[in-house]
């Protein structure tokens, strides 16, 4: 018999009561009881997102409100700079080119983290750039960008900053007000604690001023329309009813828990994790500024990084992540955001001891372990 | 105590087993049992839809697959012809407005239907249209227009049909491609028995030449990508696997119990629905070509609809649905889309009986319950 354990950086578990709560009846969008839910969640995302703005929600994944970032903020001719270090910086840029703008690329090194002046270089350099598309964690690389570096130094420059937080959002420290971040975008399947479905965007009051005058085409993810939905307690169109009353759920969870003690967990377990890896003398494949979210790892020499997944999941009922894009094969990826404790970094560091060792990786059994349960069981 | 009746054109009930499969631990949306759901589920949509095409899955409700028709059929400069004969014929203006495309409305009395030969006419005095765009059933009306009749007349024209049958699938006879349905739009809240989050795109041969060659910008709708994806059992982003999940289920006691059983179910709950609100003197708000979907009542002289929908709601746990835009007050609608049987029908023909009398319309007790029982009942 195989249990299954989900330590992929989104989907991730969905804690029991969210479960619960989204196999209740359906209720009607347009019915107080929904508003009601709606007017609670919206205080949450606000505590989730660290900010006085009401925060959006749209039912579709990440990737749409990353779309709608782009069409609510751009305006046909504008001049956009990408920063590119991984898949989804990559994505940021494809979005651009699919809407016409014209796109600055700052490629960085996959597994590297940019400089945070290098932005101003390039504000610089390249006249009338009018945004800055960032991820506050590359999923693909592992790598945190300095987001809040970032939003202080173009906080008055005449350009707004619109951070992709999908997979960092509960997972790290995120203060979107205070930092300056202009429009961040979330998505539920990552520290959410949700399925799929819903994903969330902030606007400052700085990026409401792009917002107004953005002429790019744009109807289910119109900003304005929701906003102004949302101040009656609703959504523009059909709302998730479901999903939302699982966001209810995990909202409730993640104020009892406190964000702090949720982002210092993570903290904790990526700790351990990245200790465990390096015990057991492979290499972590993030050179510099590795997030809480997940640990990613450099395949050993002769092992391909896909079959290190396969082997995981067949043997031991455990699901981490390959590496993405150019890096498929040459990297996996442990997840620890979301709903996830310290029993299963056990679990995933043990099984990948036994793995790599079939695979005539030589790891002492217990090696990596040992270094979690002195990090995590104190 | 109150138990709640979800009698509304979506979100509509949700069947138990589909409940309990969304509420199942998440999976990943690249492993190997989601592209095997996925493949069980393309097939029953192709079921579903009577096509012999690949239909797409977007996590977004019902406006989101809307707004990709429009970005994936037209280009910059085209002309599109639009029905509106109801608020979701003017979503469809909404969109093509919002993409800048010219748009020609053929606008009809809110309550009546077109006749197919008017399609044929602004074809021939608007030269050059390249989509039309209509909807199965006008959800806000209760009007089923003749889309059948009317790809039969432009399947050989230069322009393809775009029919949005977000609450017509599953409820009413619509055969995708027998009929030159070019692409057809659902929605998973209405007769497919789900929470509101999945929609749903089948596009003709015909259809995807003008995918091919459109030019406005797409990105999470881009229908190309998605079908590529699905060819492979897969999204081409972060599918919403719970959601589908329970499609899944749906699927599968949709073909249990046979699509022309479900069809003659709701043509029987509509003529039941329709004939009981007659004999208790009201006028039904549709007056030709009515849906088996829902049934569109006036509100009586001196009563607001909305009155009747609040009060069916407080005092009997029954969610029916108001007017929508300028029909608001003016109309009340009964929904026996998707999951409703005939005691759900009988409960709020009873109910309807004691609020009229209690805002002073005279109805006998029983007088519309008994002709539901007549035609249910035997």
């Amino acid at each position: 018999m195989l249990k299954h354990y989900l330590l992929t950086p989104g989907p991730t578990p969905v804690p029991p009561k969210a479960l619960l709560a989204m196999a209740s009846p359906v209720i009607h969008h347009r019915s107080l009881e929904f508003s009601q839910i709606l007017a609670e969640v919206k205080e949450g995302l606000k505590y989730l997102f660290q900010t006085r703005n009401d925060v959006l929600i749209f039912a579709a994944t990440g990737t749409g409100a990353m779309e709608g970032a782009v069409a609510n903020t751009l305006s046909p001719g504008d001049k956009a700079l990408v920063v590119r270090g991984g898949k989804f910086g990559e994505r940021w840029a494809e979005i651009c080119k699919a809407y016409g703008i014209e796109t600055i690329n700052l490629d960085i090194e996959w597994g590297r983290c940019i400089r945070p002046e290098q932005i101003l270089e390039y504000l610089r350099k390249y006249n009338g750039i009018k945004v800055v598309f960032i991820q506050a964690h590359e999923t693909s690389t592992g790598v945190k960008f300095p987001v809040k570096e970032i939003g202080e130094l173009i906080k008055d420059k005449d350009a707004i900053l619109v951070v992709d937080a999908i997979s960092a959002l509960g997972a790290m420290e995120l203060l979107v007000d205070q930092w300056n971040l202009d429009v961040v975008v979330a998505g539920s399947q990552k520290a959410l604690m949700l399925p799929p479905g819903l994903s969330f965007v902030s606007i400052s009051e700085r990026g409401w001023k792009w917002v107004e005058r953005s002429r790019l085409p744009k109807y289910y993810f119109d900003f304005k329309k929701e906003a102004e939905a949302l101040k009656r307690d609703q959504g523009a169109y059909t709302s998730a009813v479901s999903l939302i009353m699982g966001l209810l759920e995990n909202l409730r969870y993640i104020k009892e828990q406190g964000l702090d003690n949720i982002i210092e967990h993570h903290r904790r377990l990526s700790q351990a994790t990245k200790s465990a890896i390096k015990a057991m003398g492979l290499n972590l494949f993030t050179k510099e500024s590795p997030s809480e979210a997940l640990t990613a790892v450099e395949a050993p020499a002769g092992i391909n990084g896909q079959d290190i997944v396969r082997l995981l999941r067949e043997e031991h009922g455990i699901m981490i992540a390959g590496g993405q894009g150019r890096l498929k094969g040459k990297i996996f990826r442990i997840s620890h955001m979301g709903y996830i404790d310290k029993n299963e970094i056990i679990a995933v560091i043990s099984a990948l001891e036994a793995v790599l060792n079939k695979f005539g990786y030589p790891v002492k059994k217990g090696a990596g372990v040992r270094v979690v349960q002195e990090i995590l069981f104190d």
